[in-house]
């Protein structure tokens, strides 16, 4: 797979005019560039050079006692440094000869930033006075497009992942109960994983996430020891990696009370709310269209209804990780950089994850996983089409 | 531990003449910023600022739905923000009026370098037009201090590292044979390692190395299918993690030929030059002096004896991670940057790890752990002191 992205990187560094993308690290432990685990899949010790030049060759300049290691991976020619990076460096670039040189880093996409400051400036002091100082560009529009573009193996294994984790959403409806607390219901859901042995999608403190009634944190927390009330909505957040590919899901279950048979109006609406405009979003998504397009469009469905909007992005790309590629379906908020204006293209998938908020009983959401063909969003995930009722 | 951290960190600020650190950090998990480890030990997904000042109450920004969760970590004052964190960082910068602004960038130190160039582009361009722009300094002298100077807690948690580390190794000395290949060796070793339910030191694959032979890597490079042989110098470079603490330890094995018993003298003077030159450099190590003085001692003491050069630092700190400190104790060499320089302080702890290659036969190393004292290193490692035989 390492060396299928790097071909595929090739392409895209053509389409991009870029002559040369370099991806510049040191303890890469410590300090990770997410570009490694498209391009490389290991780690490196001493200032590193992973260059990908459009046409010929990708190089490797990595510290001596790495060499051999680096060399395993396949996808470089490796070539080793004792004392400094430098002239190593210089003298390759001396060989190329490129214009442009994309570099990892970005305003707007984290995945495009693994680029450490420090590591900016011996960069920029190694290529003081040559005219390689002044052809560096950010590689946001190649690491974005290099993720997010995604191939038929690597949407087989993303919809692995969202298989299995909808199978343990299934046992876990038939385990909840009233009384139990939030992290009951986690640690059932922990043992599921490690049964399956996977791993989770993110860290496990927050995967799952569960959020029951109405005082919950409602996102970004960890489960806690609140209890499950009857008249709770309840949900859970959560995905499962499964050959280096995640899912990220999230289902709403109700707790009758006494004598009731199913949900009451108030949250069967907004309910119905949410999966209505998941249905829109995936309807009427396209290649071509910007992401903040397919962002109002469910947040304008939700607020038209009368409730409030959701306080994020609509949904995010999946894939190696939760937030695999910079296209984002969001709004145009300040903290969202450039990513409401990305195009969307054919073959991203997206999370469409819009919530409400409904007083006196919790929060309502669900998260469906799409991948993007020429017509729409096709569904990765199987929509979850009633309230689960406890 | 954490609180205890941030008060140290106010402290070394004073000293440094630093009125504010700011750690500027987004998804944390996808690019993380090795401060966090030290004042926080938690993950936040939008753009956040921590900030502790010389004097006053540490504060947070952070995206609204982490709120909850970075409270529960104790250590700061936490403000929420949905659209864009500029408003409150330049709200709280006003109140507080900082002159020198320490931020995470270093070239010297990836400790010190967790700051992205995208997030410092994003806070320049915050700043720009506020005093607090022409303010920012590196907290390069910040995070080195306050990751090496180790408390008497910390130094107990370090040192049950050790012990444990040393505990495999006498237990692998009775399970080698010639015949078993170098990831035989390491598969049992991980089988310790869970059997005591604690982690490696550093990345599994890699943790332990075990080298045997003349035609190994010898270091940063992962075991292989070649086998123990009748005359190999085998060497394994190994750590655990204990409560958050590191070890990090290297020893030498000899494996007799037939007939041997004892190891030939090709084979026994590097191993006790080795020891001698580790024994020197515990000796004469001193807070004040500079890391190249201690590697300089090592290092000449070694080439006098008539070999080569390690081609590596003579030793580095260890403590949450097996790089826990700027102070180096290290070669002039471009790479190393000002870390040859620096001052060694008191209660800092140090590995010492030479190496002598021996032709036709492998390499020998041991790596010790010590701790700077007035008046020398004192060993919290037990030093090899036989080559063993097997």
């Amino acid at each position: 797979m390492i060396r299928e992205k790097i071909e595929q990187a090739k392409g895209i560094l053509k389409e991009e005019g870029i002559d040369l993308w370099v991806t510049f690290v040191r303890e890469s432990e410590v300090v990770g560039d997410p570009a490694l685990d498209l391009i490389l899949g290991a780690n490196c010790t001493w200032q590193s050079a992973f260059m990908i030049p459009a046409e010929g060759e990708a190089t490797a300049i990595v510290g001596s006692l790495d060499v051999s290691r680096i060399r395993e991976t396949g996808g470089f020619e490796v070539v080793g440094y004792t004392t400094s990076i430098k002239e190593s460096l210089l003298e390759h670039l001396d060989r190329l000869k490129p214009g442009k040189i994309a570099i990892n880093y970005s305003e707007n996409d984290c995945m495009a930033d693994g680029l450490s400051h420090g590591m900016y400036r011996l960069l920029t002091g190694y290529l003081e006075g040559t005219p390689y100082r002044e052809g560096l560009v950010s590689s946001e529009s190649v690491i974005s497009k290099l993720r997010g573009r995604k191939s038929a193996e690597e949407i087989r294994r993303i919809t692995a992942a969202v298989e299995l984790t909808e199978e343990i959403f299934s046992r876990v409806s038939t385990f909840m109960r009233p009384g139990m607390t939030e992290k009951e219901v986690a640690a059932f859901i922990l043992k599921e994983v490690d049964k399956e042995g996977v791993e989770t999608s993110w860290e496990r403190a927050l995967c799952p996430s569960v959020f029951t009634g109405p005082e919950s944190a409602g996102a970004h927390a960890g489960p806690t020891d609140r209890k499950i009330e009857r008249g709770h909505v309840l949900n859970i957040d959560f995905g499962v990696r499964v050959n280096g590919y995640c899912s990220d899901l999230q289902r709403t279950w109700y707790f009758l009370r006494e004598g009731e048979t199913t949900a009451p109006d108030d949250v069967l609406r907004p309910f119905e709310t949410i999966r209505e405009a998941i249905a829109l979003a995936a309807e009427r998504i396209r290649p071509g269209m910007e992401g903040r397009a397919i962002d109002a469009l469910a947040r304008n469905y939700i607020t038209d209804k009368g409730y409030d909007e959701y306080p994020h992005a609509l949904g995010h790309q999946v894939g190696r990780s939760t937030h695999d590629g910079a296209g984002l379906l969001c709004p145009e908020w300040e903290r969202y950089g450039n990513l409401p204006y990305l195009a969307i293209e054919e073959n991203q998938v997206y999370t469409i994850e819009p919530r409400i908020n409904i007083p006196g009983f919790g929060i309502a959401t669900m998260e469906e996983i799409i991948v993007v063909r020429p017509d729409g969003g096709e569904f990765l995930s199987h929509p979850q089409r009633e309230l689960f009722l406890i």
